[in-house]
């Protein structure tokens, strides 16, 4: 991975003189065109060995390009807010939007390396992380990122140099630093490891590009006329060439009919004095949970799928009616605003996560990219496509987070569709309830059941199990709901103790 | 304050169950009347004494209506993000965006009370805070927010009783804590102060509605018809009155034509020598600066305004060129994302301010206001009128949690504007620098000008007074900006000491 980057390269001051001129023009020309066209954000992870130039690097672009249309972030410690979300999330909150240039330090390729030095976890889970990275980035380019991946390296025998050096002359010896002599110690270690994780992650979609260091001149350039080219391509390539391609429906038509929406026995329900009982005893249960010494331990998704009138809405004020008004969000899922439709579609729910000892409760969730998006043609065939394995990615991430991810689709048919929306339509403060969408909806119904049950057996995964919920009764439906959330998270408490 | 709220108020439970349906409907109704106009948000503060039915209401108010449209945010021990940045800032992230409602726990308010229990601050130093309270509210009023303010109340006598109560039964006598002991003894002490805060800040955009606590039944229906009489009566009235009002417009115009722009000696210079020495040092002095073991005890904001063409960029060039591209962000402000157009005005600056250690320059600032909205009548007269307080506001928020904030001015004359605009015109990697707006700005030169004076007058404090920089030859100028951000940051760590 790093040969190519320990021959000597070095390039003569006058010439990097003459080189410097254009190439800082085209650099900002760039930058400009990509801030009109909008059409996607680049990032730039900058990784690589102590003193190879990553600090100059990073300073260099903002002094030769306009640095009002690049942020630079550097990722330390994660702070309280990070610590309590799913590892990302720092790195989510800071991604560039359409049109801008993001440079990060110390991306998601710290953790690997420090937690794999000196011993380290065990290579398969090693390799299980690094392959959780290129699905990561691989859905980023997806959805339209440019991700641009420089590594800075230098010879053990120029780092021993360099060392040297700085060691020999009074007014530098104070930069060396205890790490920097660890850290050459360790050089070969490190040279492995990251030669692996950089094969492991080196991707047609992202793959690294490996400088060799020691000589500014000669990185400076190389770092530039790279970053043109590449970024240049790109924009003057007509669209992201992924999305383009045809994909195959995914549903197969059962020849007997059956699938998993049409076989649920909607005839279930509940008396209303049963209801009653087991409204109070649920609700009741579940306040208690709430109140758990552990509670702060963990956070809850609830995420609310459903037909159309199915009675969502119904059913999240049972669940809240449990819960202290002060501890829950409940976040309407309808149209993204500008600053969402500059990021990845994920993005937006990302950056809803809750903190410790906080219930989100998403009334339509992400799946709307394989339900309302792939029905309604607002992505193409394989944006949805993809979403199923996307998904499931991020929600193994809330998992393993600790939180408690519970997902609901409410199911009714659609003779009791037809009765309610009428009922709604003739009852005043119900009216806001119905609209011509929901008619125009209910025309698809049998595209819309398909993309359901395609939406099931593609994500419902056994720590995130989707819950069918039987909705031509209401009280069936809401005390279903209840006991669902609750045995769920009282599992969890359970297995925190 | 509190006289009409110890009377001992009740409702027998049968008129109760007769009001509610009618209530609830008209609450529902309101709700989505406000969600689809999204013409202001509604700011709910609850606050009160132990027990009088603060947190009941939020979790009722979320069951009679519905919850997706409502936020109920509480707020504890800052977070260390929170603590990074000036106390209001948690606040103001939490705002909801026209057409909500947001129901706000341990506001801006349960710093005054807990501070001046027990003796605490002189009563001056109180009252100052209050009236920072009062001048924050009217600025959100006056940005079209709806303020309701909810205070709940108990009698010395039902707290008593309440608490006796509690305890008598052993089923409830885990609720009563230490701490309720603790305020009983301190009640009467608690009434004053809270007495003299509700006073003080009960004005007729925002006044507090206090509301006996004891009997739920009374509280709840107080509570319900009270929000939809107000809302109600705000969503019927054709716009915010304060709007209307016409005002004069401020400059006087000098008899003499004499202005603290037209008196700048623009024909400052510095040769090509001299600039170079001065560029290194003080880029040097100011890198060393960053890198002063206090820095991470202080943030840095710095404002950047100017004439069109002044050399605003290569200024701040300049600037970062001596800092770590980590350590620093550049905003450029434009046109306000939808996100930004459903909040305040001053909300796009609040979120983006540093935590500890960084630096935020933006190109173009919060005196948009006063500027180009006000110039280009993007705004009401009352509107840009009012900003000067508001900026002052927020201004001396910024710098009571040590932010150093160094604001310019960048000015040229007509003559040089017209050389720079031809030269961009000419300069093909220059040619995104100049546009048709600002030929347009051009033509009203003399209006921006006049704008400039008055903010200049208006928001030149002591503590974050404006620097005019004579920019005709940008090397001075580029110098003059360096210094100046040099000195103030040397000020400050030097007063941290």
């Amino acid at each position: 991975m790093f040969e190519s980057a320990e021959l000597g390269h070095s390039i003569p001051d006058d010439l990097y003189k003459k080189e410097l001129p254009a190439l800082r023009e085209a650099l900002l020309d760039l930058q400009f065109d990509l801030a009109e066209a909008k059409a996607f954000p680049v990032l730039i992870l900058i990784g690589g060995v102590d003193g190879a130039g990553k600090g100059e690097t990073a300073n260099l672009l903002n002094e030769w390009m306009d640095p009002r249309l690049i942020h630079t972030c550097a990722f330390g410690p994660a702070t309280e807010d990070e610590a309590e979300r799913p590892h990302m999330w720092r790195f989510w909150r800071e991604l560039p939007p359409k049109g801008k240039i993001g440079i990060f330090f110390g991306s998601w390729y710290t953790a690997p390396i420090l937690e794999n030095l000196a011993g380290g976890k065990l290579r398969k889970k090693l390799d299980s992380h690094l392959s959780d990275i290129v699905r990561f980035e691989r859905m980023l380019t997806d959805e339209g990122a440019l991700i641009i991946k420089l590594w800075f390296h230098l010879s053990k025998k120029q780092q021993k140099n360099r060392i040297a050096e700085l060691e020999a002359n009074p007014k530098t010896r104070w930069r060396v630093t205890e790490q920097d002599k660890q850290h050459l110690k360790h050089y070969d270690e490190f040279r492995t490891l990251t030669g692996h994780i950089l094969r492991e992650t080196s991707t047609a979609n992202a793959p690294w590009m490996v400088i060799e260091g020691f000589d500014p001149n000669y990185r400076s350039l190389t770092t530039g006329k790279y970053l043109l080219d590449i970024i240049r391509a790109r924009l003057d390539s007509k669209a992201p060439p992924l999305r383009k391609a045809a994909a195959p429906a995914l549903a197969l038509k059962p020849v007997d009919d059956l699938n998993v929406l049409n076989t649920l026995d909607l005839s279930k329900s509940l008396d209303k004095d049963d209801y009653e009982d087991q409204l109070e005893e649920y609700q009741g249960k579940l306040n208690l949970l709430t109140r758990h010494e552990k509670f702060n331990q963990l956070s809850v998704i609830i995420a609310s799928e459903g037909v159309d009138a199915a009675g969502k809405g119904g059913a999240i004020r049972r669940v809240t009616q449990a819960l202290d008004a002060r501890t829950y969000s409940i976040i309407p899922i309808s149209a993204p605003s500008d600053e969402e439709n500059a990021q990845p579609y994920l993005w937006r729910f990302w950056r809803q996560l809750p903190r410790r000892g906080r219930v989100t409760i998403f009334d339509r969730t992400w799946y709307g990219r394989v339900l309302v998006e792939r029905v309604e043609g607002f992505c193409s065939t394989q944006d949805w496509m993809r979403a199923y394995a996307e998904i499931n990615d991020f929600e193994e991430q809330l998992l393993n987070h600790d939180i408690v991810l519970v997902k609901f689709w409410l199911h009714i048919d659609q003779k009791e569709q037809l009765a309610r929306f009428k009922a709604r339509e003739n009852t005043a403060f119900k009216r806001y309830k119905i609209t011509d969408e929901d008619w125009r909806n209910r025309e698809k119904w049998d595209d819309y059941q398909r993309a359901v049950c395609d939406m099931i057996d593609r994500t419902s995964t056994e720590r995130a199990p989707w819950t069918l919920v039987e909705s031509n009764d209401k009280k069936y439906a809401r005390i279903k709901i209840l006991k669902t959330i609750f045995e769920q998270l009282e599992r969890k408490l359970e297995a925190l103790k």
